[in-house]
C-alpha cells in the first residue's frame, strides 16, 4: 500500500493508474478508522480496480467551538487497518497541503443543509462540499463511498454530484453498529464508561419512533416517544430528533416514498448522531 | 463534426474518446461566434486530440434586467464556423437539459468578484462558475480555453481551478480586435452605426491610460485621462475604468508584478468591456 501526503505525488499516482484504464473507488474519511470505514473500503475493493482512501480531518467543516483540535488521530493504526481492508493508496495530506491558498470561492449547500445537523452546525456542510469536491478532482474516482450514518451528508453530496455533473457515482453503505446497537463512530472514543452505557439509547429511541410511526403514522407522537426514551434512559441533551423525507429533507406528506428518522444527542459533551431510513411502501395508509 | 444536445449523448461521446486516451480541449462559449472564439478553437485544435466547444447562453450568469432573452443566437451559423476552426464536438444543450433540477447548491466567487464587472453585475460570476464547473465535469478536458477579453472571468475561473484542484489547465487567449481596435464581442451586433463608430474610443482610452501610467506611475491621473477621452469621444456612460493587480484584482502597490487596466462602458444601451494587461518589469520606478 502507498501512503501519499502530497498533491503532486497523488496526482502522479492517479495519472499512472488512469493511464492503465483502472477504475478508481474513493473512500473519503477523517481517519481514526472503525469497522464502518472498513466496510466502505471493502465495498470499494469489490467494485473497483484501485481503492483510494483519504484520511484528512478537514478544518473547514468544523465550527469554531467544535472538536477539530481534539478529533482523534492515529495514522499508523489507520494505515494498518486500511491495508487489511484492501486499500491501495492512502492520501493523508496536511491542512497546508490541502489549503495552501484561499481565493475565497465557496460552495454553499442549499435547502437540505438548513435542517438537522445543518441547523446545529452552520457552515458544516459547506466545508464538507468543499473538501469532497477537492478530493473528487484530485482522485478522479468513478465511485465514491459514504456511510449511511451521515445520511444528511450523503444526501447533500449526492445533490452536488447530480447538479454539478461530477462524473462519478455516490455509493451509500449501511450503518455498522456495536453489539448493543450503538452506531460506530470515531467520536465514541470520547465517551466515559457511564456515557458509553447510555449511548445505545439513541438507536433504541429511533426504533421506538419507527415502530410508532409505521403503526400510527403520527410524526409528532412518534418523535415524542423517542424523546421520552432518551430523556429517561440517558442524562443526554437532545440536539434534534426529526422525521423528514429522504433525500430532500422536507416535511413528510402523503406522497413521501422514503423517510429519514434522524437524531443528534449530546451524551456528556459528545455529540452523537444516528438514523434509520424507512421505505414508505404503497398500501401503507398512514403517511 | 458532431453536434450534441443532450448530456447523455455527450457523456457517451466523451467516454468513447477517453477510452482511446484522447486529450480533450474545451472551448466554452455562449455562441454567436466571432473571430475571438475561433482563435480559442484554433489554439485548442493545435494542443489537443479532441476539441469540444460548448454553445450555451447560461441564464444563471445574467441578472434580471440583463440581456439573457435578447442575447444573439444563431446555431447553424455557429456550427459552420466551429467546423471551419476544427472543432470536433459542439455541445449545445437547452436550459432544461443543463438545469433539470435545483438542489440549491451554489458556488460563490470570492474577493475577485467584488470589483469591476462583479460590482456592476451581482451574482454574475457565481453563475459563470456554476456553468463552468458543470461543463468541466461533463467534458473532462485537460485544457480549457478562455479569452483574455473577459480578464476578470479568467482570473476567477483560474482561482476555482486552483483552489478546487480541477484536473485541467486554464489557457488564456489574447483579445481579437476589429481593424479600428474595437474588441470583438457577440454584443457588438447591438450597436447602431453611430455607436459602432464611437466604440473604438474604449480601447483608445485604455491605451492613453496605459501610456500615462507607464510614464508617470500615477493611477488616478491615468484613469482620469481615460475617462476624459471616453467622455469627449463618445456619448457613452462609463460603468468603470480601473487599474488593479492581476490576477488578484487588488489595489496596485510597489510590489505589483502585473496590472489589469479594465473598462466597461455603455455605448447606447450596449455594455462593452475591454482591457489590457501591463507587465511591471523590474527597474520600473513608478509603481
Amino acid at each position: 500500500m502507498n501512503v501519499i501526503t502530497t498533491i503532486q505525488a497523488l496526482t502522479a499516482a492517479i495519472q499512472a493508474e488512469k493511464d492503465q484504464k483502472k477504475t478508481i473507488g474513493l473512500v473519503p474519511t477523517m481517519g481514526y478508522l472503525h469497522e464502518g470505514h472498513l466496510t466502505l473500503a471493502e465495498q470499494a475493493r469489490k467494485e473497483n480496480d484501485l481503492v483510494v482512501m483519504s484520511i484528512f480531518v478537514n478544518p473547514t467543516q468544523f465550527g469554531p467551538n467544535e472538536d477539530f483540535e481534539s478529533y482523534p488521530r492515529d495514522l499508523p493504526r489507520d494505515v494498518a487497518m486500511a491495508e487489511s481492508a484492501g486499500v491501495d493508496i492512502i492520501f493523508a495530506p496536511t491542512v497546508e497541503e490541502m489549503y495552501p491558498q484561499d481565493g475565497g470561492i465557496r460552495i454553499h449547500a442549499g435547502r437540505q443543509a438548513e435542517v438537522l445537523c445543518g441547523a446545529s452546525r452552520p457552515g458544516h456542510f459547506d466545508g464538507v462540499l468543499q473538501v469532497v469536491a477537492k478530493l473528487f478532482h484530485l482522485t478522479q474516482p468513478i465511485r465514491a463511498y459514504f456511510g449511511q450514518k451521515d445520511a444528511q451528508q450523503l444526501a447533500i453530496i449526492s445533490t452536488m454530484v447530480r447538479d454539478y455533473n461530477f462524473p462519478l457515482e455516490i455509493c451509500a453503505v449501511p450503518i455498522v453498529r456495536e453489539e448493543d446497537g450503538l452506531a460506530k463512530s470515531s467520536r465514541n472514543v470520547y465517551l466515559s464508561e457511564t456515557e458509553r452505557q447510555e449511548a445505545p439509547a439513541i438507536q433504541k429511541a429511533l426504533q421506538l419512533a419507527r415502530t410508532h410511526f409505521l403503526t400510527h403514522g403520527d410524526v409528532a407522537a412518534a418523535l415524542a416517544e423517542a424523546r421520552a426514551h432518551i430523556t429517561t434512559a440517558t442524562n443526554g441533551k437532545i440536539d434534534y430528533i426529526e422525521l423528514l423525507t429522504y433525500p430532500d429533507l422536507t416535511p413528510v406528506t402523503a406522497n413521501t416514498e422514503q423517510v429519514l428518522l434522524a437524531a443528534a444527542v449530546y451524551i456528556g459533551k459528545t455529540r452523537l448522531i444516528d438514523n434509520c431510513l424507512i421505505e414508505m411502501k404503497e398500501g401503507n395508509d398512514h403517511a
